[in-house]
C-alpha cells in the first residue's frame, strides 16, 4: 500500500521530509491556469480526457490541444468547429475532421479494436450524431457496426436487422422526434442499449425533449439514457460495457 | 330555404309578425338555468349530448340526466363514479354503470352497430381508457374490435395482430409512459390512427406528458392526437370516421 | 394465403429451396446505405414515401429524390428551402417549388382528386401551414376548399361559411395565438376536424405550445390535433378519411 | 394638501410637536402582530382590505374577521371552508356563508347597486368561480347579470345571449379546459373583457395553464386576464371599471 | 330594432324578398381572398381593425394597408419593420414610422384626446413596450402620461409620482424581469392597472415568463395582465376604461 | 436455421402443412384476454417477465402471477402495496413480501450470484429505492455492494469508499434533491454509472425532475440515466452488464 | 500543519505505524449502517449535522436523534411532523416540538446570541417558513428581528419598518404569490438579502415557482435565494453572514 | 433625527414653507426623462448605480455613463458589446473594456482592497461568467482569488485547493451543465457559498434551467443561488459579506 510505502521511507530517511509532504499535496493534474487537464485520468478511468470544443475560446484550445497531444500521443475533441479545425491545423498539422461528425482528432495508427457496438438511428438525420457516436466507440477500441434509417413507422426495416443488432455487446439506439425506436430495439435484445434523444423535429419536439421523455419512460426493459444529441456519452459508456465483456 | 319560408309566411300572414320575430331570436338549446343543454346537437352534429360527470354537482347531474333522457329516449355520460351511479339510480331505476370504464347510460335496446373500430392498448394498465372507447364506440353505433395489452416492449405481440387492425375502419391506439405504440401502429395500417395518450407511468410521464408528446411528435404518417385519458374522444371521432367509410 | 402459395410451390418444386428463403428473409425496402427508402409503403398503408426535406444533407436529399422519383414515376417533399430547390432542379429539371407552402415536387399530370376536404385558418399568418395541408391533400387526391382568415375575434367571418365548411368529409382547422378556431369549427359541423396549431404568435404563445394545449384540450366533440405547423400531417389524415368516406 | 396644513398648524401652536412627528410617523395599520390589517385601504384604495380564507389558521382568521368587522362594520372573505364558517360563526353570530361561492361574510344591509358586469361561464362546473366573482361584484356595489354554460362548443348559445352581454360595462368571461369563450366574446362586445381560467379540465389541461395560456394569447382586442380560478380578483376590476363607468 | 325593420319593409314591399334576404345572409367584412378584413368592427366593437404587421408577407400587407386607409381614412398597425415601413411608404407616401414603438400609421389630423391613461416602465428597456402603448392609448383618444424607469429596486423613484399616477382612470405597468412594479402600483391606486410582462432580461427570466407569472399572481388588487411584450393590447383595453370612465 | 429445418421437414413429409403453417403463425406469448404474457421473453431476453404491481386491478395481478409462476416456478414484482401482498398470497402461499423495496416475490432457492453491482445513495431517503435496485439486481444473479447515505455535502463519506465501489462492474448510483452524486461517483470509477433521480425533495425538486436533468447533464463519463425511482430499470441494466463481464 | 505534526511524531515513534496509518485512513463520521451521521461537520463547517425528518422511517430517526444528541449534546431537527415528535419523545423526553415552524429539538440552556437577523414576511401565511428560519438562525446564535406581514400590496407597511430591517446584518425575506417583497427589501437595506419563496398562492403561482422565478430575477442588487419554503436554508446562510460580521 | 430638524428650523423662520414642502417632496433621483439614475443609492445602499448595458439603445447609454460618470467620478457597466464599447469611447475616451467579462468601466485609480472572495468554475467554458465576477467584486473593493476549472468529474483537483478556498469569506461558485460544484463546495467550507448557474451546456440543460435548478436543491448547507450568468449579482452579494466580515 502507498500510503504504507511512503511513511517506512521517511522514516529510514530514503526520502526528505519535504518528499513525504509533497506526495500527500500533489496534485494530478495539469494547471495551465485557465484550465486543468487531467492527466491522471487514464490511471483513474481508462481513457484519458477528450476535448468539448464547442464555445471553448481560440486560444484556450489550442493550448489544451498541444498539451494533451503532448501528454498522450493522441487527442481527441467532440463538436469541434471548422474555424477550430482551420485554427489547430496551423499548431497540430496533423490534426485531422470529420464535418459531419465534427470530430477534430489525432490518433495512433493501427489501434486494435475489440467486440462490437451496434449504432442505430431511425432517421437519416439522426446521422450526425450517429457518427460522434460511431468514431468515437471506435476511438475508444470498439469495433461498430452502423445499421441507419431503421425507424419505427417502418418496422420491417428495424426488424430485417434484428440478428444483426443482437450480435453487439451494447446497442447505442438514436432517434429524434418521437424517439420510439429505442423501446422496440430494447424489446428485441438481450444486451444492454443506450438512447440517445436527437433535436430532430420540429414544434412539440422542443430541440429534444420529446425523444428524451420517451427514452427515459420506455417501458422496455434494459435501456439507459444519455443527453440530447450526446452521442459521445453514449459512445464512452458503450466501450466500458463493450471492454468488460471482451476483458480475459 | 328557412328563412326564406319564414319571409312568406309572414307576408302571407300566415304567421304573425311575432312568430317571424321569435323564429329569428329562438334558442336551439334548453335553458336550465344552470345549464344550457344543447337539445339541438343532433341535427347539427348527428350526435347529441354527452354527459362529462366528474366535477358536475349531485344537484345539477339529476337534473340533466333526467331532462337528456327525456329529450332522447336515452342517456349516456363519462367519468361518473359509484357516488353519482347510486344518486342518478334513484332516479333513473334503469340506468347502468360500469366500474372499468366509468361510463353510466341508459341505452335503447337493438341499436344497430356498423364497420369496424380496433381499439389497442400497450398495456393492461390502459384499459380503463380503452373501454371508455370501446365503449363509447359502441353507443355511437361501430362495431368494436379490442386488442389489449400488445406493446412495443414485445412487439411479436403487436405483429400477430396486424392483419386483424388493418381491417378496422379506425384505429385507436392508448397506451402511457413513453407510448411507442401509436407509432409503429400507424406505420402498419392504411386507415386513420387515432392516438390516446394515458396517465399511466411515473417519475418523468409526468402525468401523460411524455406519452402525449411522443405521439405529437409521431414520425409515422396517419396520426392524430387526443387529450390524455381522453377514450372518449377518440372514441367519437373514430366514430365519425366509421360512419363516413361505411354510409350508402 | 401468401405463405401457404410458398410453402405449396416449394413442395411441389416450382420454386427452389433458395427462392423461398428469399421470400421469408427479404426486405421490403430500398438501402441506399444512409437511408432505406420504404418502396413498400405504398402496398402496406395507399401512399408513397413522402421527404420531409428539412435537415437533409444536399448529398442525401438529391439521391432519395432520384430514387423516389423513379420507383414512383412520382416525387413530393415538405419544408423545402430555396437552396434545396435549386439544388435537385440540376438533377430533376422538371421539379417544382411553391415558396409558401414550400413544397417540392414533381407530380403526375391529370390526377383525380375526389370528395371534398376544407381548410379552415385564423389568420393570413396561418396560410403557410394552410397551403402545406391543402397541396399535400391535393396530392394525395381530394377536393380542397380553401378557407382563410375566419378567425374567432370577428366570428360573423366564420359563421358565414358554416354551411360551406358543413359539405366537406373532414375539416383542417388550423390556428395560432390562442387556437381557438378549432373548437368553433367543430361545434359547428358533423364530420371530424383535424386541428393544427401554428407557431404563429408572440410572447407566451412560446412558439405554439399555446394554441397546441387549446386544441388538446378543446371542449368540443370531434376533433384531434396534430403537431405544431404539421400541415402535411394533417391533410394526410385528412386525406384517408376522405378516401373512406368517396370509396364505391 | 394635508403635509402643509400639518407644517402650518405645528407653526401657530394648534398643534405640539409630538403631534406633528407622530403624523409623519404614523403607520396607516393597525398591528395585530401576526398580521398588520390595512386599515388605510379603503381611503388609499376605495374598498376596504378583503380577507383570502384558504390556508389561515384559525386562530389568526378569527382575530382578522372581528378586527375588520370592528372597523369596518363588514366584513368579507373568501375561499373559506365550512369548517372556517363554523368557527368564525361561534364569534360572529350574524356571518352568512355560501358553499358554492365559499364566501363568508357579513354585509350591511340595504347597499346600493349600480352599473352593469356581465359573468359568463363556458360550463356549469365554472359555476363556482363564476358566483365568486358575481357576489364580489355585488359586494363591491355592482349590478350583476349571471349567463352560464354557453361554451364555444354550441356557440348558438352565446349568440342568444350578446345584445345582453353587449350592455354590461364589463364582462367576466370564465372557462376551463381549452378557455376559448374570453376570445369570442371579446370580439362581439365593445366594453373590457376580464378573463378568468379556471382548473376546470384534465389531462394537458395541467390544472388551468392551458386556458390561461390561451387567454393570455388571445387575438381578439379587449381581453385582460386575471390567475386561474381568480373570480375575486376579475371582479374587484370590473368593479373599479363599472365604478368609473357610472361616477356622475 | 333591425329585424323588425327589416320584416316591416319586406311587407310593405319596400324591399324585395331578395333584399331581405341578403339582408340576413350578407357578411359584413371585405374579402381580400387571403384576408377577411373586419369592416364590421368599428360598429361592433368601437375601434376599426389594426394590423399586426410582423410576419405577413410583403403582398398582403401592401394590399390590407390600403384597403383599411380606403375604408377608415385612417391606418394603424404594430410591430412593423423598417422594411415594410419602406415598403408601405411606396404605395402610402404619407404613412409615417417610429422606430422605437415599431408604429406604421396614418392619422387624420386633430383628432381629438380625452381622459388619462399613465404608462409607467420599471426600467429603460421597458420603453419600447412602453411607446407602443402610449402611442396605441393616444391613437384610441387618450391623453397619456408617461412615467419611466420607476423600477421597485429603488421605490422612491416610484413613491415620487404616486398622485400623477393615481389622476389616471386606468394605469398601464410594463416591467420585464422579476415584474414586482404592477403589485406595488396596484397596492397604491384606485383604479384599474393592466400590467404588461415584458422579455427584458436574461437567464431564468425565460424570455417574459417570470414577468408574466408574477404579475398573474399578484398578490394586489385591481391587477389584470396582458402578453408579454403586448403593449398594444394593453392599450386597447385602457382606452376602452378611459372612454367609459369619460363617457358624457 | 430454423425456417430452413421447417422448409425441409415439410418437403420430406416429416411435418404436415398445418404444422409448417402453424409454425410461422404461431406467437411467442400466452394469451390472457385482459393481458398477453410475454412467455417467449427468457429465450428473447435472458430474462422473464416483470411484473410492475402498482395500478394492476387485484383479479388481473393474481392471474398474471399464477401464470407467471406456472410457467418459470420463480415470479418477481416490483412496486406491491401490502394490499396486493395479501391478496396474492391467498392463492400463493410461498409469496414473500419486503415493505422498504415494494418487491413480491417468490424465488427459487440456492440461485447463484456472480460479479459485483454496486448501489450507492446520497441519503437514508433514498433507500427504497436503493433496496428495488439491490434486490432486482440479486434476483438476477449479481452480487450486491451496498454504499448507503454517502451524498455530496460530506465528501469524505463517499472518499472513503472510493475502492470499494471501483470493484464493482457496474454502479448505480441513487441521489435525490440535487442529484450530484452520480458525477462525482462518475469521475472516480471506471466501469459503467447508471444513475437513479428519485423524487426525495421538495419545492423546486419537481419530484425528481431537478435530479434527473442534473444527470442527464453531467460533465462526467460513464454515465446514462434511467427514470425518477427506477430503481427496477437500473438493477436491469446493470445486471446485463455484470452479466457481460463474467460471462467464461 | 496537522499531516507535519503525524509524520514527525511516527518518526519519533511518539506513535506507532498503525497509528499513523489510522490517521490517514481513518473516516470522520458514524456509520449506523443506513445512515453515515457527519460528526466531522461541526469542525469542518462550525455547525453541526441538523435533521431533515420529513421521510425519515421511524426506526432511522429515533437513531440519528439518539446519536446526534450523544454526540453534541444537542439535537436539531426540521420539517417534523407531530407524529415524530410523539414517537422521538419516548426516547428523549426532553426533547421540544413547536408546531408552527415544526421544528423538532432539544438545545443546551443559556446560548449566546449575538449580531442581527432580521425575518420579513409578505403575509400571515407565510409565518410557517419564517418560524423555521427564525428558530433556526436563533439555534445557530443570531438574534432574530421578526416582521411580519409586510407585503407589497401595502407598502406603507414595508416602509414603516425599514430602519429597523436596515439594522440587520443580514435579511431573510419570505413571499409566495408573485414574490415581490425581496425586490423592495433589496433596493432599501445596504446588507444583504436572502429570498425565500413560499408555495403559499393558487393557479399560477405552480407551488411556489412563480416566486422562485420573480427572485431569481430581481431586478435589486444584493439578492440571494434559496429552495422553496426553504426557511431553514436560509437561516443557516445568515448565520454563516451574521457571525462572520460580528466576529472579534 | 431629520424631519425633527426641518420642523424645528421651519418654526423658527430659517427655513421658508417652500423650503420644507420641498424636503417632504423632493427625489432622491436624476430625471434624465427616459430614465431615473438612482443618484441616492450610494447612501442607502452603500454602492453606486451599475449599468447593464444590453439591450440599452445607444443614446440612452451613453447618456447614462455620461451622466454617472459626472456624479461619481466612476462608472462600471455590465454585458456590454464591442459596438457599446467603440461608441461610449467616443465620449468618454478613457474607458476601458474587457472583451471576456464584457465589462465596460472607469475606474479611480488605487482603490483599496480588502477581505478575500473566491470565485471557483467547474470548467474553462464558465470563465466569462467567472471574469464578470471576479472583476465586479474587485470593483467594489474585495481581494479575489480565482480558481478555475475544478468540476466534480476530476474531484481531486479540487481537493487540491480546498485550503485556499477555505480562507475566503464568501466562496462564488460557478458551473453549468448539471451544476453540482456547488453542492461540494459548500460541503468543505465554512463561509457563505454563492452558486452561480450558467448557460453552458446543450440539450437538456435548457440554457442553464438545469444548473439553476441543481443549485436552488442542493442538500448542502449555506449555499444561495443568483440568476443564470448573473456573475455580477453574486459578486455584490459577495462583496457585502466581504464587507460586514471585514469592518472594523
Amino acid at each position: 500500500m502507498k500510503t504504507e510505502d511512503i511513511l517506512e521511507k521517511f522514516k529510514k530517511d530514503e526520502i526528505s521530509k519535504e518528499e513525504a509532504l509533497r506526495f500527500f499535496a500533489r496534485q494530478p493534474f495539469d494547471d495551465l491556469g485557465f484550465a486543468k487537464t487531467d492527466t491522471h485520468r487514464e490511471t483513474r478511468q481508462g481513457a484519458y480526457e477528450v476535448v468539448f470544443c464547442q464555445g471553448k475560446e481560440d486560444d484556450f484550445l489550442v493550448k489544451i490541444y498541444q498539451r494533451l497531444l503532448e501528454e498522450n500521443g493522441e487527442v481527441f475533441g467532440t463538436r469541434a468547429s471548422t474555424h477550430q479545425y482551420e485554427l489547430v491545423k496551423k499548431y497540430i498539422p496533423e490534426i485531422t475532421y470529420d464535418s459531419v461528425s465534427r470530430i477534430l482528432k489525432y490518433e495512433k495508427e493501427g489501434k486494435e479494436r475489440i467486440g462490437n457496438v451496434a449504432v442505430v438511428t431511425a432517421g437519416t438525420a439522426d446521422i450526425a450524431v450517429a457518427e460522434e457516436a460511431a468514431q468515437t466507440a471506435e476511438h475508444f477500441g470498439c469495433n461498430v457496426k452502423r445499421i441507419y434509417d431503421v425507424g419505427v413507422s417502418g418496422i420491417h426495416r428495424l426488424l430485417a436487422h434484428v440478428d444483426e443488432i443482437n450480435e453487439a455487446n451494447c446497442v447505442i439506439a438514436i432517434a429524434g422526434m418521437e424517439g420510439a425506436l429505442a423501446s422496440v430495439v430494447a424489446g428485441l435484445v438481450k444486451n444492454p442499449v443506450i438512447a440517445v434523444p436527437t433535436s430532430v423535429g420540429y414544434g412539440a419536439s422542443f430541440e429534444g425533449l420529446s425523444a428524451l421523455l420517451t427514452m427515459i419512460n420506455s417501458c422496455a426493459n434494459g435501456i439507459t439514457v444519455v443527453n440530447i444529441d450526446n452521442g459521445y456519452g453514449a459512445a464512452y459508456s458503450a466501450a466500458q460495457i463493450n471492454r468488460l465483456a471482451e476483458k480475459k
